[in-house]
């Protein structure tokens, strides 16, 4: 038993995907470190517009001014909001998200943390944490310093718009389990500690924090971010709007 | 870092996979102990003849007699020799795959390894090993029993039929590197230790043989079973038929 080696599993699987001739062949393996793996289709990631779900376009009529795509992926969103005309940085930890996204016509895709960029001192008014990527605040103490980060960044009115999904929505007691253990440990409860594996590879481990609405106010509470407004998508998934 | 309860992987996936609309959405997800992790979907274990590749309808055609399905998954074998009238019987290690089988129609489904099932005293005419199934062998040395123990559940002419995988017909880095590792632990190059994992569990670890025919020839030269033929799917996998 050797384990698989530590890379950048998630671009390597988007690289692959892109190969296909269908994506919706390329499967994402994301474990949990309680065991838990869950394997589903990547083809998300390669969508074009038409075939998102609705709130992901209604996501984008919030953008506006120049926009920082964090967490990139396969570049989905910035390059629906540069057809629209948008001066948009896509952003990822991923090498091969990068690259991807590059060859998918993206113009300005950049490899790195928002910390990373933020010494580059650009600013920018819309701040993109689509996909699920709210779960980059990764933890209560890591939450504080990810928003101070963009507020670094953030033009005046500037704006976050974010896909959330609530964990604790779930009965599985899988996620239960996880959870209790998670609140035991004075974690929030949905912290999810985290890889993704591709073929030999496995990313670093990583916290993605499940949050509801009501945690998310009381996260930003603090902070110079405002939740301006919730929309439900379905008892799980949230989009969220933060106003600086 | 607790790691997946072990657990029966394989059942609760087919289960799952059952009690979906659409069992392609179903992902089998399959791990080898160097860390290489393999998703695709379990819609094979569900297909219907008529969505079968060629080389799977052709092997029924050997089958004759009793028969005894190794391994036999969600029962998509056994069904479809039970429509053409044979008596069949389908064995699986996993309660899951029992069950699933029952459901689905398998009127003769039985919980157990060939070695449990062989005190029952049972004689067949044939024997599938179909759905790779032939790595069932697991190793050179576990070949040997695995075929005496079918010798000895054997009818006079009776008949194995198996479909085969030649690993070594790959250049893939990752299964030059693995097979190099095997023959310098003095096993056959194709010998796979594996688990399968589904939600929080995984499978025991297990091996499982790809063998090429040639390989497979040898194995067999010192048992009861004569390799009468072998017809090639495509340079990886083919199907062979042994006689008692």
């Amino acid at each position: 038993m050797t384990g698989p080696r530590v890379g950048d599993a998630f671009g390597e699987m988007l690289r692959t995907g892109l190969a296909l001739a269908s994506p919706s062949a390329m499967v994402e393996i994301v474990e949990r470190d309680d065991g838990l793996i869950r394997a589903a289709t990547a083809e998300r990631y390669f969508a074009e517009p038409a075939a998102w779900l609705p709130f992901e376009r209604k996501a984008l009529d919030f953008a506006a001014g120049r926009v920082l795509d964090i967490g990139c992926g396969a570049g989905r969103y910035a390059l629906a909001l540069q057809a629209r005309g948008l001066p948009v940085t896509a952003l990822d930890v991923s090498p091969g998200a990068v690259d991807v996204s590059r060859e998918r016509g993206v113009t300005h895709a950049v490899l790195g943390t928002v910390s990373d960029h933020g010494a580059a001192g650009e600013r920018y008014d819309t701040f993109l944490l689509m996909g699920e990527n709210l779960g980059l605040l990764e933890s209560a103490g890591q939450a504080h310093r990810f928003l101070a980060e963009l507020t670094a960044m953030a033009s005046p009115g500037a704006r976050i718009i974010a896909h959330g999904a609530d964990a604790q929505q779930s009965d599985d007691p899988a996620h239960v389990r996880y959870q209790r253990r998670n609140r035991e440990l004075g974690r929030m409860p949905g912290q999810m500690t985290i890889r993704v594996r591709h073929r030999d590879l496995a990313s670093p481990w990583f916290d993605y924090l499940l949050c509801s609405p009501g945690e998310l106010a009381a996260l930003v509470a603090a902070t110079a971010w405002e939740l301006t407004d919730v929309f439900d998508v379905d008892p799980v998934n949230y989009l969220a709007v933060l106003t600086h």
